[in-house]
């Protein structure tokens, strides 16, 4: 028996091709998922103009299983993020944390043919999850890379007695406000202008200060220090310098922008307030299944806008993605895409 | 009853001046020292410039007590460091970080007619402790800033399992090597040449590498990937970007260097990697003691110089300590300045 799908590619002009899938047969540990669901990520805007399926914030069904599978069965609901595999037997591995193994496989350098924009994926049973049942598909998606990566940081290093500051109230931003608020955390919002303000109250923010044009943060007036800072912008060049005016010594700042520029950070404030930064991405399977499992209990699921998981649907969602435009995290979904035939 | 001592000051010429320190009355939670000794940190060079009494790496002997205090009795062999005062009502206070209470007085900026450049010291018993009967005072002194301030981040930060790198055989760094490898770490040395090899092995390093000349930090062929990175180096502009290839996924940088510039820090590689960047300084009187109290247990020392505490014998250790000439910390005495006079 063979495997054959759609998948939707990028290419170096930065227009999404559908393409097809083609897997001759099935290995003992895989199962076979028909993809319903697979939110959009910056990341996948980054890779539009590579060669590759896109994708790595997938949800679907479970078809088929392999003769060897022990936990997943037909019908079960499952998701699955950017990481493909991992050695299994390195500190990273054997702590929970495979997408820190240096040989991990992940979503953009490895198994190029495989991505969540698509309607068909095949992969090893124990790169796979199910997806609590109090979640829908549709806000599963997202809290898949999304999610996992405002959670993580979250989970380490904050607790529920500290008072947040959380930059940038986007894609990532509304869940940190979300995820701190649950946790019973004291949620500040900045944000660059005033437009995110009743966004971000609703949310679960307690205060929101809007930064443009304030040269000194200072004068924001915000109206105790931060034990720790949630940087959930795009911006490049942050301003470090600035935002650790607002903070109480000892404070932890988690940088979440992926830049190509460099974090100029100030030495001397950050050695003598002994500030932490730390650079997280969601470390492994166990991170996501605990993102899912927190977001259903507490009620917490992201603002979605759909599209139809076509070619026409994808680069609606990247161009609106590209241009901010999204509230707040883009989803796409073969069950509009079957409607819009 | 008045006290009257001798104190030594910055100036803006930076010379060196003997002054003299009067003192009216004793409060009744204050104790008289007798100054033996004082260690000379970097800091103290940098405030050779200003009109102030130098030194926070003091050590004596109690000479008398205020009615008030409770611990320290005539005759105790005591030190202090650079805090002078806290809060004792905000968090850092209350966990027992008085350093990083944001209305600390601390050295330079607070009390600028104190400093353990001097004869005499008139101070709070709660800011004095006692130094373990195992350790000499001249070997106690550098410990409480210098030693303090590697060993801070070591106790907050390292596992014994680690593998740590240490950047710098200097002042901090030979420290560092011996508290790490006291702590069961695997301990690796870089160095810019290979002057400080043979000493770096003895203090307890297993590998050493020189860097002086290497582009690509690849190319030192460090045998395996490490844990952590401490950064007790003076230089400016650290290459983040080249000693992150040496770093295993999770590790974390430890930055000693008191430095105007910015680091500048890559941000994907932070990110993708989990790398944590933790800014610390000493903070407070308990680390100061455990600082003590593992050296003493664990029979480490600082490599010192010593030179008599008068003008010349402090303009003499400056000198060599701006130059990079002590290997590998300065202390002042009062037992060579009475020596040679």
């Amino acid at each position: 028996m063979s495997y054959e799908g759609i998948t939707f590619r990028g290419s170096r002009s930065g227009h999404i091709h559908e393409s097809r899938f083609l897997q001759q047969s099935l290995k003992p540990d895989e199962v076979v998922i028909r993809i319903t669901h697979s939110g959009i990520c910056g990341t996948d805007l980054h890779f539009m103009h590579a060669d590759m399926v896109l994708g790595h914030e997938g949800v679907g069904v479970v078809q088929e299983v392999g003769e060897n599978c022990k936990t997943l069965r037909v019908n079960d609901r499952v998701g699955w993020g950017y990481t493909y595999w991992s050695c299994g037997r390195c500190g990273a591995c054997l702590t929970g944390h495979e997408s820190y193994c240096p040989t991990a496989g992940k979503y953009g350098a490895h198994h190029l043919d495989q991505g969540s924009f698509g309607n068909l994926a095949i992969k090893p049973e124990q790169w796979v999850f199910r997806i609590p049942d109090g979640i829908e598909s549709k806000y599963a998606a997202p809290l898949l890379c999304g999610g996992a990566t405002v959670f993580s940081p979250m989970i380490e290093f904050l607790k529920p007695t500290d008072r947040v500051g959380i930059v940038g109230v986007g894609g990532l931003g509304h869940l940190a406000i979300q995820f701190a608020a649950k946790m019973g955390c004291d949620v500040v919002a900045l944000s660059s202008t005033e437009n995110k303000r009743e966004d971000a109250i609703n949310l679960g923010a307690r205060e929101f200060y809007a930064t443009e044009g304030v040269a000194d943060y200072t004068m924001l007036n915000v109206t105790k220090p931060l034990d720790s800072l949630i940087i959930a912008t795009g911006a490049e060049n942050f301003d470090f310098a600035n935002y650790y005016k607002l903070l109480k010594p000892v404070a932890t700042v988690i940088p979440l922008t992926i830049s190509f520029e460099p974090m100029v950070v100030p030495t001397i404030p950050t050695i003598a307030n002994g500030i932490k930064i730390a650079g997280t991405t969601p470390s492994g399977i166990l991170i996501m299944i605990q993102t899912l499992e927190f977001a259903e209990r507490n009620h917490i699921r992201p603002i979605i806008q759909e599209f139809p998981m076509n070619e026409a649907g994808i680069m609606d969602a990247m161009a609106k993605l590209k241009n901010g435009d999204i509230r707040y995290r883009a989803v796409l979904s073969w069950q509009l895409s079957e409607d819009s035939v």
